[in-house]
This record gives structure tokens, C-alpha cells and sequence, in this order.
């Protein structure tokens, strides 16, 4: 794990009455699996804030990390703590923190950007090329503490519950390409009602979208959809599916479509059922090269295609944070698991058999 | 009464057993009130629709024509029939008219543009330059039949009332306001609620707003603003409103105002409000020039202010069905009285004493 | 060809002196090539202008029907006049025609839309679903006369010579794909620079682009670039062609991209020039599906890709001539043969053998 | 002078050679005049960069801070080094400075903001609320050295000559001004033409505007004004000019105003020669409340007014960057004076009577 030169202190120098170890989650060995065990505080640089986990989501990306796929081979070097989704107290603060002081509740964004390129400089970092993802490119959240810039950090207003801050980061995924794409007054197709694509329903809702429809595989997810406010759900299987849109949207296809299934059938399908002159906004990632047909598809329909990635750095958190203190959002359908520490193995069982949709990991039984 | 070139035909030549003359509210002459008449059907040209209107909304400048005030001296030339808000059925349409057909159930936007200036070939036709509009610079709709381009007729979904959608021109105003302005996630602060300023309040309900502070003088008002979902309600007059409303917004100011009282301290007060970057739309139309503190209010905040004019054609139509079809917006509270064309004296005087919210007139009675 | 109701009467109803027939450059059959001959002149509705044509150009899609390829026996029914760009001067008007009279020098918008379709009614038109295109869906204007709507009819300013006029078609595509990306201030990759590549050289540059590089396969079209005021020009097969755009900007990549070739090569290697947080506009029209790098070239990215299509009606014809009028803009370099209608053969000919940029067809000498 | 807390060691901690004191222009007294004297350099912290100032611009600011004019006493506490628009080479830098180091050519960025509002949380930092500028707020740069956040500084490309580089904050109002209201294939007016609306010429000019026109009362600077680019220029007092220039954009109004003077007046008569839809910037500061004409000239014609203030940080850079290195700006004509500091009365005699364009201080001469 490369540490800034900002890194270099430990905590030791800034803080009073901490643990020297904690516990953490670690990607030891470049091989399938995680292990628990007990491991020295992270250092805490001048511009750093130390904070106390004690709520934390598991993502997908967490379960590629711990089968060792392709990707996480490629992208990840152990031995490295994982987990980017959390919210917990400051414990301590580097002596160039401003605005942040220990006790504050926060979450935090964990797209560390680079702060000097074009991106950075132009109100774009989500998008900063250099960017480093805590639990991925430098250790993350899946322990007793986590040190993130100042920067990073985001104060959380006392009407959000601990388990809906703890997944900030997705349902930030979910305004954010909510946001983009625009739903006000609009019909919205979402292809892929993972945990973000159930997010993204009552966020759309709650950004005055006037019709959504939710498609996937799965009759539960969509049942679940259903219930979290999509006026349509439907079996991407369903024949004739495109032309029943159409029919739902007065012939003309789909104002929106929001992409969160990465399947390259299911860009397709979703493509196809946009009306000419829409929007898509795409945040699942394919694992692969999709063929489209960009020329019916794409450029005769004169559409806006949007590429999503991370969470705009903080507007995107300003609108969740707009939108959760308004109540307009209610996530406990979603968080289908709080499960301590211990029981991590248990936690990404339940998820990679598609028996949980969002598990949060409770980390104050001990340690906190 | 100027006829455009393709209004040369009478009535009788494209259809059947329609009767020869009607009711109408007319404004004989250059003088105060109206009067109830039977005239002949309008004109109707090879791309005009005749319309049988069923019910009509009054607006606040039917009571300006009524009392023959500065402005109506200077833009209305009796005799007239005034009215532009309403809906009913086609009764017969031109030979060059091709989507709409006798019986089709409608309304109509009451801007008749030039089609073929700069503004009108660039999708921008409800800023035409030429604009004719209805009961004010040609035949309105307070009367049993109304002529009307077909470009400018708009399909009833089933599901909307009749009385609701005689009033989708004042809707149209509000749902024009919101969408210019961009609310979705955002905190709003309306001032101004007469009619058009309480639509606006589901509008932007509808359309995703976070947060919505409704602000006039008139405490019934107020209290009927908080019934259709304002967040808060403050008379303008509240000593130090301008830090409460800042204090409601964490401290930053309210991301958008709507303007919709036309009146200059409301207008300044307003743009107090609005937090730096943030975005105005004006509706209210102040009768007077008003002074503003540009630097203060709009230079320095680096505001976007918008003037907003009519409803967009179509888009805003489009908008406006999406929510209603939706089910989004509940207008039910905001029409206070339906009452039969021959009292339309008493329509007037509830009006101006300010006893109605919106009065829609009904025509069904006879002569439908 | 399908006549809509409009166009049910003759031009002998409208007009005096007109010819009985006229010259016309017809697909007879359902075979490869094109036939000259002398037909019936155009009828012309109430709403319709009927035009004699001076100068007409050559497009890619006129090839495509001679050649009778897989597009065109899928969308063509012969027989067809062809021909969709020109300029002329207007000898007939149906009698609802308003603002366009007998004399006018005019071009036109080949894409005939519906007028009453959600796209139409918001100021989309050039995406009607139901668009009729000249000389691919009714006749077209290789012929002396073509009958339009008055809708689709611009006037010419006096300052724009025949030639230019005589695509304003082609070089709408141009400033259409410019405008949508927007380009002031920033560095622009155009891949492909056939006819509407070249234009778009140009255009970029009068529109505020900071630098324009070209990509190409052909040599001579390099150069021609380059004297159309290209700052770099890149054979596409140069080896890092990639980094060595990085480093002409800043390291960044590119801020736009304008894909006008239509391959599958060119738009994978255009995208993965674009900077993060970049647009790229797709013209050009690959004739299969294309493979895309989703993730790594839109979605990690956060590009916005934008799917181009004809010319905004009218708001990219405006743009045109104001670039035209103000000088911005030279076509002589582009426009490499004006040849007679009788040459037609010799004018596809040398367009098929990559001989010719911009050929127009100069229809003047007779029957005029 | 208030310093921030990361301000607080001194330069000599983290340079080697420097001097201990230096010249600089200061504010001693609540009373005209200013005073050139020596003083220690500035203090410098961890995240500060130490700039050896080697041009720097007088701004209109600067005359009002040297007059004490009402805005000054309110905004200014002496004592302070005035000065905000300069160029340099980087002579220390703190110790958690990144990515500037000792040599590095750079101009800055005046405005420091806060970094953790709204406002710099979501890409808006040029409009924090908790703005300070230098040379108003804090020590500024008409002295031999200036502190800086590293934050605020911009590295030069070699292409720009030192005398631009020193006036990049003015350049940058112009720019900021020009890309906000959009200028590609527009008609744009420009009311007052002082040098950052001298600027904005030929900024508007690189940035794609089709027609430029100036206004002003001055006829030196609307000579001067034509020589940088402008298509037309009037002084602001010739009858019938509102119909002049609507004859000028083919009777529709310009399509973008440029307010540049603060002037009431011009003001007014800038948004009356805007055509509906059209989109006006205001920059210019008034000093006063300004009476308008909200309904006809803002409302009916659905204009879009933006407030402009600073220059986006750091987009505006960007782009000013680009234009430059393109070699589509020329500023010779700009920069009328380049003196040595110690005859800066000279250049305040000649700003205020009104016999300079932009003065430029050269530091070269001594102490750099």
C-alpha cells in the first residue's frame, strides 16, 4: 500500500487514549478469501481524519476481492484491508484538519482523488484520473478505523440512521445517475434491480420521476421493486417486451433509461426501448466488450448516452442528503442484513447465493 | 378582430348540424365589464379546429379586460370574446386539418404563434414575437364554440377531469416555472401564492424538490399552500425571514425561487433568499419597473435568473400529463368554484374580491 | 411514393408558365443504377412549395441507391426520383403557403416530419419518428422541380454562392455534430474526414475550437485538412496514435470527439482518445453492430456520448448561416467538381473512385 | 490581516536565499493614497507556495482601495499590500505542498476560498461565500513576494508572454463571461468596453461568436474596440440604436449581451437589444440599485440572465489557456503601459484620467 507523503506520521502522534491494534478484514495473500485479524491503527497524515468504524456495507466489488477474480488480480495488491462503505465517529484529526474535529459522525467518500489534474481542478475529481479507492487501491473500511483525507469526509445530518449512512456509497451511485440522466416529469426504464437499481427507485421517485419501470431476472428483486415504488416490473424475458413499453409510454418508448445490470443484453434490450431524442445513463459495468447496434439504436434516435461512475464530489451528496432529510427515501426494505464482524464469511455467503440484497456489517460489538 | 388568411371560411362549409350562433362573454366596447350575448360560430379555416368548449377557466387577466385598466386599453380592441383557458370537444375541423377529429376530447394552448419566425422554427414558439393570443388579441373561449389552429389543440388523456383540464393553461404556467427552474432534489422557495403560485406547490412536489417554502401575505393562502405540501409557509412581513429561510437551508439559502407575485419586494426579497448559484425563475409580471441590487443579488451570487413567458409548446403539455396521468398532482383544493356561464358577474366578484381561488365556468348547461 | 393528403392536387392548379415535364434522375427499378429521363412534374399541395432546382449535391446515399445495396432494397420502393441536397429558386406555391413566395432563392430540409408526433411538438423534429426523407421516401431533387413543404424551406441570404447552398444538407450534419458537442475552448478529434469530416474542419474552428486533429486513412484528405485549417493530421494507423494525441493535450486527452467515419475501428480508437468527463458526437453510421469497451471507454470515463442525426430544425440552419454570413466558413476546397445533370454517371463514377470530395450537379443549362 | 492557521511559520523555515524584507505597495491608513515602502516577506504554510512577483496588473479595484472610497472603507483594513493580478516564479513552498516547486512560472488565482462549503464542495468555489482576495482580503501581490495557497496557483506554458500572464485574473472575467453565455455561432453585443470588455472582443471572437458588436460612450476605445475584432461598434448615445442593431441580427435581437460597464443605463439598453430566448451576462458591477423592466425585458422574452463573478476555478483557466497556446488571442493592444513599480503613481494618474488601457507594474528591475 503506496502511502502520500502527507501519510507519514502514525496515529500515535495525533490522538490521546487509542488502540494501538484493531481488528480488520484483510486480503493477505494474492489467493480467494479474507482473513480476520488484529492489525496496527492506520497512520493519520496532517490533512487526515482517523475515524471509528462502526457500520459497514458490503459490495459487490468486495466478493470479487474475496474470489481473487480477474479484475481484483489485476487491480488489487495485498496485503490490503477491504470494504469502502461505512460511517462511524472521528477519533482523531491531523494537525492541518480545519472543518472536521474528533466526535463528528461521518461517512465518507472513498474515491481519494489527486487534487492537481484538469479533473480535479474543473469540479469533476469522481472522475480525477489518479484516483485511489479505499479498499481496493489503499486500505478500506472493513476494520475498527479507516484514515481518509479531510477532504473525503462527509458530516452526517442525526436524522439518517447509522445502517442507511453505512451505504452512502451506493445509494450515492443511485442519485448520481438518477441525477444525470434527469427523471423529472419523465418515464424511467431500470434495467438490473441489484441493491443500487432497488436504490435507484425511490430515489427516481423522489426526483419527480412520473412513471418507473423496473426489469430484471429475478421475480424477487422485482417484487421487491414493485414495493419500493416501481409503477412497472417486468421479466426481461417477457415477449415482446419493447412493444409493451412502448404501449406504457404512449407509443413513443421510454424518456430514460437507467442502466445498473452491466449485461450486455440487457444495455441492449434497455437501448432499444428508449424513445428517439432520450436519455441512458449507464453505471453497470459489463465484464466484457458489448456489441451494439449504434446506428438504430444510438445515432438515428439522436440519444444522450451518459457514462456513470462513483459519486459527483459532494453534489452528489448534498441531493442524497437533500433527499433522505426530506424523507423522501426509505432504504430498510433494501438493508436485508446487519451482521457483526465476526460473521463475515456468513455475510458473503448470503450475498454470493443471491439470499441477501444489502448487507450491512455492524462493527460495534467490541473495539469501537 | 384580425383573421389570418386561412380563417376566410365560415363555419358552414365544414360542417353539419352545427347551430349559427352561440353564447358569448364579449367586451363590446372600450369601457368596464362584459356582456353575455349570442354571436355567430367563428371562422374556421382549412387548418383550424372548432371546439365546443364544455368548461373555462377564469384568469386573473379576464378581471384586467373586465375592468378596463391601462393595459387592456392598450392591447384589447373590442368587440372581443374573451376567455382563453378551457376544454371541451371538437365539433368540426378544417380539410387540411390531419391528427384531430371531430369528438376528440381537448384542450388547447392559447398562444397562436407566427410559425415561421426565428423563435417558432427553433422550438422556442411560446416566445414568438407575433404571438396572437386567445381572448385577448383574437376570439377567446368564455362562449359556447371556440376557432382554434390545430397545431394548437392538445388530446385529453381519460383520466384527467374536465375541470382540471380547463385550467391547463394557469397548470401550464406552474409546470413551466418548476421544470425551467430545476428542482428535483432542491430546496425551493415560492413567493407568491395566488393560483398559480399554489399549483406550483405539487408541481414542484411532483417533480422531485426536497423542500418547498411557500411565502405570501395572505394567511388563508398560506394555509391552503400547506395543505397541498409546503414544507413551511411564512408570511412575507415575519421579521428576520431571510436568516429563517437560511436557517432552513443549512445555512446556505434556498437552491431556487419561483417567482410568482409579480410584486417588487417580492421579487428582492426573493433573491435574498437564494443561495450563490442558485437558480430564479420569474412568472409574476410586476406592472412597474422594479429596482434590484444587481451586484448584491445576482452579480456577485452568480444567480441564473429566467424569464419565464406561457408554457413551452408542447413540452410543457407533455409535462403537465406525465404528472396528472401520474397521478402526482391533486388540483382538487385549488379550484374553489364551478359555476354556469350566466353568472359569470358573480365569477367576477368573488374573483376581485379575492373570496375564490380559481373559478372554472361551466358551459354544459345548454348549447353544448 | 406515398402522397400525403396535402399533395392531392397538380401543380397546373398552382401555377402558369410551368413545364408539362422535366428532367429527372430516377431508380426505375428495384436493380443498380440510375436512369435520366423525362417525367410528369411534382404535384403540389396547399402546403407545398414547388422549387426548380439550379445546383444539387452528390451524397453517399445517393451511391448507396445506384448501387442498390442491402440499405437501400430495404428502405427504397421505385420508382424514385433521388436527390435530397440542393438550392434553387421557387416557381409555385401551393395556396396556403404563407411566407415563401414565387422567386425566393431557397435550399431546404429533406427530412419531411409528421408535425404532430411528441418529437415534433418539442421542438425535436429532426428525430420525428415518422420522417419522410427526400429522395429516399419520396422524391427527390436530381430532377428540375421538387415540391416540398413551405415548412421545409429556407430562404438563402444573397452573401452564400450556389455551390455552398447546394449542400447545406452535408454541411448542416457538420455544424449539427459541432454544436451538439460544443467545441469552444476546447481540443477536438474528428475521425474520418469524407465530405462532412472536411466541412466539420471549418465549422470546429469558426464555432471556437482550440484545436482540431484530423484522422484519416486516405493521404490526400490529410492534407486537404490540414489546408482547411486542421492543426495536426494523423494517419489512423500511426503507431501510439493514441499517446501521441495525450500528449498534444496536456496529457489529458482529448475534450471532444467528432466520429464522422462510421467504423468500428475509428469509433473505438476515437473514444479511447476522449479525456474523462469528455463528449464525443457520433455521425458517421457503422453498417453493422460495433464492439465497445463500455467500461473503460464511456463508463469509468464519465463521457458523454451524444448520437447525431441530420440538422436540428431549424436552429442548426440559423447556425449555418451565421457562420456562412459572417465569413467563418470556406467550402471551395471542399466542393471539387460542379459537373451537368447529363454527366450524372461520370459524377458517380468519380465519387466511387475516391476521385471526388464534394460533387454538385449543375442543372442550369436547360430546362431551368 | 487575518491569517488562516496554516499560515503561521515563517518563510525562513522553508527557504533558503530569500531576503528578509521587500518592496511593496501598501494601504497604511483608512485614507487615500498608497505607500511604497519595505516590509517582511510574507509568511508562508504547509500548504502555501512563496511567489517572486515579476509583473503584475493594476485593476480598477486597485484605484478605488487607493482613493478610500465608500466600498473600500467598508471592505479594506489597512494595513495591506494591495494587488491581485500578477505573474512570477515560485521561490518556496511549503512543506505539504504537491505539486509545485521552487522555479516553477505561474500566475494565481486571487480568490482563496474556504474548501468546505456548498459552494467548493460541488465544483463552485469561484462563488464561496467565504471568499478572500488578495489584495483586498489579504496581503496581495504589488510587492516583490506574495503567499499563495498552492491551491491558487496556476503554472504558465512557456507560449504566454510574462505581460499576459499578469493580467490572467481580468482575462479570466472575460472568458468566464464569454463561455458562460455561450457564444458559438451568435450574435453577441458587448456593452462597455473598458479593458476587460476589450478583452472579451477578441475571447468572444475565439470562442466562435458570428458577429461581435461594441458599445460605449468612449470613441478611443470602440476604435480600439474594431481593432481587436469587433464587426460593429456605436457609441451607446446614437439614435434609433436598439433598431440598428436589431437591423443588424435580421430583426430578431442579438442573441447574447455581455454587460461589462455596470452602468444602469447600459444595462437597460443591452437587455433591450437581446431577442427573446436570448441570454445576457452581466459583469459589471453597478453601484447602485438598478430600476428594470423586468416583464418586457426579461419575462415576456424568456431571457436567461446569468450573474458573473470571478472566474471559474479552474475552468476558466482552462479554457484561457487554450485560447492562448492556440494563438487566438492577442492582448498587445490591451496592455498600453509597462512600468517599473517605483513610478506607480504615475500609472494611478494615468488609469484614473482615463489615458490607459491595462497598466502593467514590472518588479523585474530590483529585488525580483
Amino acid at each position: 500500500m503506496a502511502l502520500t507523503k502527507t501519510q507519514s506520521r502514525t496515529a500515535a502522534a495525533v490522538t490521546g487514549a487509542l488502540p494501538t491494534t484493531m481488528r480488520a478484514l484483510v486480503k493477505e495473500r494474492p489467493e480467494p478469501g479474507l482473513v480476520l485479524k488484529r492489525v496496527p491503527l492506520p497512520r493519520v497524515g496532517p490533512t487526515d481524519v482517523l475515524i471509528n468504524v462502526r457500520k459497514a456495507g458490503i459490495c459487490g466489488t468486495d466478493a470479487h476481492i474475496w474470489d481473487w477474480d480477474k479484475w481484483s488480480q489485476h487491480r488489487v495488491h495485498p496485503p490490503l484491508i477491504v470494504g469502502h462503505e461505512f460511517m462511524g465517529y472521528v477519533a482523531a484529526t491531523g494537525d492541518a484538519v480545519r472543518a472536521v474535529k474528533a466526535g463528528d459522525r461521518v461517512s465518507a467518500e472513498g474515491h481519494i482523488s489527486c487534487g492537481v489534474c484538469l479533473l480535479c481542478r474543473t469540479g469533476q475529481e469522481f472522475i480525477c484520473e489518479h484516483v485511489q479507492i479505499i479498499g481496493v487501491d489503499r486500505d478500506g473500511c472493513f476494520a475498527d478505523y479507516v484514515a481518509i483525507p479531510e477532504h473525503n469526509v462527509w458530516k452526517l445530518d442525526p436524522a439518517v440512521p447509522d445502517d442507511w449512512a453505512a451505504v452512502f456509497d451506493p445509494l450515492g451511485n443511485a442519485v448520481h445517475t438518477v441525477m444525470a440522466a434527469g427523471v423529472s416529469a419523465r418515464s424511467v426504464v431500470i434495467t438490473g434491480v441489484g441493491s443500487i437499481g432497488l436504490m435507484a427507485i425511490p430515489v427516481a421517485r423522489a426526483a419527480g420521476a412520473a412513471r418507473v419501470i423496473a426489469i430484471d431476472l429475478n421475480a424477487h428483486k422485482l417484487e421487491l421493486a414493485r414495493s419500493l415504488g416501481a409503477d412497472e416490473v417486468f421479466d426481461a424475458r417477457t415477449p415482446g417486451l419493447r412493444e409493451k413499453i412502448y404501449a406504457l409510454t404512449n407509443g413513443d418508448g421510454a424518456d430514460v433509461l437507467l442502466e445498473m445490470s452491466g449485461s450486455g443484453a440487457a444495455i441492449n434490450q434497455g437501448l432499444s426501448m428508449v424513445r428517439n431524442g432520450g436519455r441512458a445513463a449507464l453505471l453497470g459495468l459489463p465484464s466484457d466488450n458489448v456489441s451494439l447496434d449504434l446506428a438504430e439504436n444510438i445515432i438515428f434516435k439522436g440519444l444522450t448516452v451518459l457514462g456513470i461512475n462513483g459519486r459527483k464530489m459532494f453534489e452528489t451528496w448534498y441531493q442524497m442528503q437533500a433527499m433522505l432529510t426530506a424523507g423522501r427515501i426509505d432504504l430498510s426494505k433494501i438493508i436485508s442484513h446487519v451482521l457483526p464482524l465476526e460473521r463475515y464469511a456468513e455475510c458473503f455467503t448470503l450475498l454470493k447465493e443471491g439470499r441477501a440484497v444489502k448487507i450491512v456489517i455492524d462493527l460495534t460489538n467490541k473495539d469501537g
